[in-house]
């Protein structure tokens, strides 16, 4: 049974007894919703009494009594707090397993090594989600379905028990649990999260002043280059702060590409700045295509593309034929116009099995591109 | 009646007699298509003969013979040779008028003004409309559809009926026309376009030799910020080089502001930093919302997701019910995580089938997110 389907049948959760989450903003209030889904029993606490009875109003939980001992806790509050509640939280519950969910892991687990805190039941982890909008309000079961959740697994806790409770929430999220050093986690988003958020600000910072007859030339490129620049500024200073020293170096080598760029660009009759420039849209394209899943060419497929006639039921046709020929299709994109006669199918399909399905396909009278 | 659904109508075109494009790659193949689809004569020149044939094959008009005597000639060539095919298109066709699509004016209109050539009849133009992969398999008939078309009025061609004709030209294939001033267009588009371009390949570049085990985290942040980094690099050397200043003056300003953040990063215990790095956070946030129409996505259709299983046959199962339902999907997309058990797709559809087609499906016991 798929993690979606399962969560919805309710009382099937790997995670043990009662869990506790700090923090109901988007990422705690999904997790409680999600958890909330597969019928265990999720306790909130937030400092705020009404961002806490929004989240139990939403059905991310009940509110946390004296009472409750929780098996598992998860802080779910801003950067710049959550060592303070980790910490608070494992004094508070002496038999629980506390985790956080903060973006960076390193500056803090530092910080929680200083205190006098017993570390062995924590786990630094790390869910690789979010929205550019944040709070209660957006939180969605699925937040966290097919994402990587990391969990450091070098940190305090050595016990295996801890690690594989973390590693239950995450599946139990549907999530993709992602065993990973700490430091080397924080290097890691530096270069995929950190990095394009800088990029999409910097860039998006241009825009202001702006005349509108500038701005609307605006396209689909800048659109999707400036999206996340709409993230929460106070956030991000917190992110980046907590984690300078790999983000510093990337920006620092990136500003070489830079400078190199607007050097060729000041005098592009010099011999050679062409192809300086080339060489960086080129490096571009190949980190593009370095992406892991559906983003432009993944490389682990091959793509075939398949003209199909415009009329209801040929997508149809053709992928019920793919599933009798007993091909399985990794990723798929219809190229379609409105108006055309024909549209193109790019199947991704693993190297393998390329020629066979191309071969099959012909035989059947499909036209391939 | 909406321009697309018109397009479909035929024979109801602005322009009049022969239209010739020279260069049947992305841009001039979509110009053809959606033009025979309005009944005009389309005629089609390019350098490659099998490229000439392939836009031929797919209903962009047809190859061009030496008796064709054009009224419009649309020049959609690579930019490094657009200022000579244009020469050669005004004095071979002395009745023409000449316009070419390159993205870049300013440059390209001092050369023609240097060669000994009537421009009175020429009128630069740029169709705000592109994808990441060019050639004609690319094309589409909607490619222009609300998108922005600006017309150069301050260049050569004063005559009103041949900043006329283009017009008409944008508005058969549902563009906008807008006229705007040579060098302030080059400045827009240095801002809308190239800068989004360098930097996201930029961006992209620091990507090359990352470890697979970092790149798995990559999310949609990292996707969307990358994605045009995978255009033609060539393609971009010539745009960029033609357009180096305003570029220049643009990455230069951008450039202070990274030396501010990579000093802001380098020591965030020095008062005030914390501040510098939210402000410029907070003027990309004000950037971003200076964008009209903001929002992603194409605004004429709204964008159901529902939820299939990762097992053969479910988009086929989906696709084939929807056909059941009488639904028309206007375009499609999969996503889908690698390694995750559900995938999700997202249907275009006309805003008037939009709940119906919600309800169905939900009957029909589909999960929609």
């Amino acid at each position: 049974m798929n993690p979606a389907a399962s969560a919805r049948s309710g009382g099937s959760a790997r995670v043990q007894g009662i869990v506790r989450i700090v923090g109901t903003g988007l990422l705690g209030a999904s997790i409680g919703l999600a958890l909330r889904e597969r019928g265990v029993d999720v306790v909130l606490a937030d400092t705020s009494p009404s961002a806490l009875a929004l989240a139990v109003d939403y059905g991310a939980g009940r509110a946390s009594t004296a009472e409750d001992s929780p098996s598992l806790v998860v802080v779910a509050v801003p950067p710049d707090i959550t060592a303070d509640v980790v910490a608070a939280e494992l004094e508070a519950f002496p038999e629980a397993v506390v985790t956080d969910v903060a973006s960076v892991k390193l500056e803090l687990l530092n910080t929680l090594q200083q205190r006098d805190v017993d570390l062995s039941r924590y786990v630094g982890s790390h869910p690789m989600a979010g929205r550019e909008r944040g709070g209660a309000i957006m939180a969605r079961t699925d937040l966290f379905v097919g994402r990587p959740w990391v969990i450091c697994t070098d940190a305090g806790g050595a016990e295996a028990r801890v690690s594989a409770s973390i590693e239950a929430l995450a599946l139990d999220l549907g999530a993709t649990p992602i065993r990973m050093g700490t430091a080397e986690h924080d290097r890691s988003v530096a270069l995929v999260s950190h990095l394009p958020q800088v990029m999409s600000s910097l860039l998006a910072a241009r825009l202001t002043g702006a005349a509108q007859s500038t701005l609307q030339l605006a396209g689909q490129g800048l659109r999707d280059t400036t999206r996340i620049a709409e993230s929460d500024a106070e956030l991000w200073v917190q992110i980046l702060s907590s984690n300078h020293e790999p983000v510093v170096e990337l920006l620092t080598a990136l500003r070489t590409d830079l400078d190199e760029l607007i050097n060729a660009l000041d005098d592009t009759t010099k011999p050679g700045t062409k192809r300086k420039i080339a060489n960086l849209f080129s490096a571009g394209a190949r980190g593009v295509s370095s992406i892991p899943g559906k983003h432009g060419r993944d490389e682990r497929f091959v793509t075939l593309t398949v003209t199909i006639d415009d009329k209801p039921g040929e997508l149809a046709r053709l992928l019920t034929e793919l599933g009798d020929l007993g091909i399985n299709m990794e990723d798929m994109r219809l190229e379609h116009s409105p108006g055309a006669q024909v549209g193109f199918v790019e199947l991704a399909v693993l190297p393998e099995v390329s020629e066979r399905t191309t071969a099959d396909l012909v035989d059947r009278g499909w036209r391939l591109v």
